[in-house]
């Protein structure tokens, strides 16, 4: 007693066959994924001329959309989950968390209020809960007081919930309403993410009204220059409203001193913001938890699931030491959204924490990757990351055509020949053209650097000397 | 050779026997969602009290991870999926899409840059060069003249994108060096999304610098009253820079008067945003284009896959007609993503479409269900739903003690009980307690009014036949 239309639909038979093949598609996959080549080598518009100029009028069987994942797609793929992917950051992947990205798409709940699934929301309070004591956060971000964390697409999704909350909160509860007057001023460390001079942007606070604080000779924020930047800025009539500080930043995973810098902010009553994206997971291990020394005396904080702890993206863990603030600066309650247990005040409604209304269920695939690894595994593999980093630098400065660019006190490698940039720049080509491994570069001190960024899922202690080999070989050539 | 951490990971094989386990659970769960009380009925902290307190020190079986899925979280789970799901907006998924979503998952690659991936880049535009010939969208936003399109997670992020662009249009590329100043102003009708209030908030224009438009009496934007706002507004020195036009409402499906607002927005230099959230997928049929009429004359528009289209959340289609004041608004380039692609000019760089850097694969599942359906399956699925609310809005017609609340054009049926709000809202609770089938409300003309919005992926005739039999018992014991 079907109606007709629905036809068109593929069977829940048909689903549990085409699924074996998607998963099976990806088992084959990751099976084969260290033999091809990294970067992908097509020329711009290669992929748009395999495909058909018009989308089918009739449907089309799932094997053939299959098919022409591997003919027409993976030649324009980089291979970002290769053992050999060293570019970037490692956004890594695993088992447990494709499966729970999986679950959660054949669930298709929406998770912008409690009352669309209760369950959606109070995993992810709980899970976030869980990552304090993981991670060692300090208490003020758990839920039970009057903090908490939330889940969102990315860290520079968090760094602008945290500026406009900064915002709201600097201006005495007028940004919102009256919009920007030109007076807040924010600051960050001229080696911080380009996503804060995004934030700074899209919040309407002006590029220019963003100060680039000096950083020392280990590439950190120097407390005594924000200190100056912000008197100057109050001398000026500015006001002051956000600090970003950064735990592990992009190019060589410099550590912001916090401690001192949250000092300065609770002077100043600035709001401190700290972007631990990629090397916060490190935090998991006790061993690494100086990283975050000083914690205590910020507002919010952020690192991703997404790039260094098994996790799909998106998954940004944000957390601030009081909620209220938050809500204050992001909600809003149209008349459709109403609901009881809203209205009740006993419960999160997490679309009042976030910058879209609509929401996915993320924190499934989180929990799926705690509960696979455990703790202990995820201390394991975190450790053995760090420990095939330390590994590769130390092969560096016992090389004498190479030199460390930077510290590495994690799982990021800077380096370069002591050479030119010219020299740096035909070795690094000469590497991602082989599609033996990928590698990216930064600029620190002006001068051209490699970096070698260890984290992805299957990399092991072959696959960093493999490299070590390949980039001497290549400097052999030059 | 392995590491001996490695050991933690889940095998290649145990993660084809976990997927299938996967696979078959998401398949029996939508064998038996017709069952399945709609909404929820837990109460707060339910979900929490039943998961524990600590995470798992060591890891645990994928079959514990499982049956805890069903065990704690189905029963927290509101089954957005659910042929008796007529709340809010459908938010509908598939098969192929869920499928696309897990195989983008396994692939697990960034597509932040054309380089990083330039099938993840390149699949994008071409999908949705290929919506704009199957919506019947005006050529300006095809990817072969100056504009173009991007997928973003929700219409909030896009409706902000577009926002950011128009500010800085408006103020002469002088908005994200300088900042807000006050002097923006912004319009939508009374009856827009709550986002638009959240991205002129969050853009730091200021909620007072939105005119919420007055409506007609079919909750349309009343184009005079818009043209008026605007000259008030150059009267006393305010900069007037967006407008944002809605296809379809939230509360009623109402349909702003394109043309005549882009005749204005054209007159006066102000940048039209046109969201198309829920309604926008009608288009696919080309009897219902006319919700779309005079779209040529904006800057921007947006409909939501993820919405009426079968495809899992996230997916918003996003496109400018000119992609390079997109870019000018939302583009950084740190030297850490440099590369030669870039640099050519020849590749498109989704990061500078969007909010955040990061990006995964989202064009894959809206490619899979475009293709498992072709354009003709889509249609007549999109047409079955349609009439399936205009059957629905018949019977309420028929019912004396029933009325319509506003238009029904589309899948949304207003309706109310002809009492006043407080039995409205017992109907609504009784039907919603009783997990039959789940409605929302909405408030029009200051009345309480019931919201029957029709969508989901399986829902037939005899859901909404079963659900108007439902409304009539519990009105009926009133």
């Amino acid at each position: 007693m079907s109606d007709e239309a629905s036809r068109r639909h593929m069977t829940i038979d048909d689903f549990r066959r085409y699924g074996r093949d998607a998963i099976d598609w990806i088992a084959d996959y990751h099976r084969d994924l260290e033999s091809l080549p990294v970067l992908s080598q097509v020329e711009p518009g290669a992929i748009r001329r395999a495909l058909p100029e018009k989308p089918p009028v009739e449907g089309e069987p799932f094997e053939a959309i299959l098919d022409d994942v591997d003919r027409i797609l993976l030649p324009g793929i980089t291979h970002w989950q290769s053992p050999n992917f060293f570019a970037f950051f490692p956004s890594n992947n695993s088992g447990p968390s494709i499966l729970g990205e999986l679950l959660s798409a054949g669930l298709g709940v929406q998770g912008m209020l409690w009352a669309t699934s209760p369950a959606c929301t109070e995993l992810e309070t709980h899970v976030l809960d869980w990552l304090v004591g993981m991670l060692g956060l300090p208490e003020q971000f758990l839920s039970s007081g009057r903090g908490g964390g939330v889940i969102q697409d990315t860290a520079s999704s968090a760094s602008l919930c945290a500026l406009v909350a900064a915002r709201e909160h600097a201006s005495g509860g007028k940004a919102n309403e009256e919009g920007c007057d030109g007076k807040l001023a924010a600051y960050c460390s001229n080696q911080a993410h380009s996503s804060i001079e995004k934030a700074v942007k899209i919040a309407g606070i002006g590029r220019r009204n963003l100060r680039a604080i000096e950083t020392d000779a280990e590439f950190r924020m120097r407390p005594d220059a924000l200190a100056e930047a912000i008197t100057r800025d109050r001398r000026e009539g500015k006001i002051p409203c956000y600090v970003c500080a950064t735990v592990g930043t992009t190019s060589s995973t410099a550590m912001d001193p916090l401690r001192a810098i949250g000092e300065i902010c609770r002077r100043e009553g600035i709001w401190l913001h700290v972007d631990g994206a990629m090397a916060g997971t490190a935090a998991i291990c006790p061993e690494f938890r100086w990283i975050q020394e000083g914690l205590e005396l910020a507002d919010s904080y952020c690192f991703n699931p997404h790039k260094w702890m098994f996790t799909n993206f998106d998954c940004d863990c944000f957390w601030v030491a009081d909620r209220a603030s938050l809500v204050a600066a992001l909600g809003i309650l149209p008349e459709y959204l109403r609901n009881r247990a809203s209205a009740s005040g006993s419960v999160i409604d997490y679309r009042d924490w976030q910058i879209p209304l609509g929401r996915r269920f993320r924190a499934l695939k989180l929990w799926f990757v705690i509960r696979h690894y455990g703790l202990e595994g995820l201390r394991a593999l975190i450790r053995r990351h760090v420990e095939l980093a330390q590994t590769f630098a130390h092969w560096v400065t016992e090389d004498p055509r190479f030199e460390l660019a930077a510290p590495a006190p994690l799982n990021l490698v800077c380096f370069r020949l002591r050479a030119g940039d010219e020299a740096n720049q035909k070795l690094l080509d000469r590497l991602n053209a082989s599609g033996d491994l990928y590698l990216t570069h930064t600029r620190l001190n002006d001068r051209m650097t490699l970096r070698m960024s260890i984290g992805q899922t299957h990399t092991e202690l072959r696959h960093v000397e493999r490299a070590w080999r390949r980039i001497r070989e290549e400097a052999d050539r030059l």
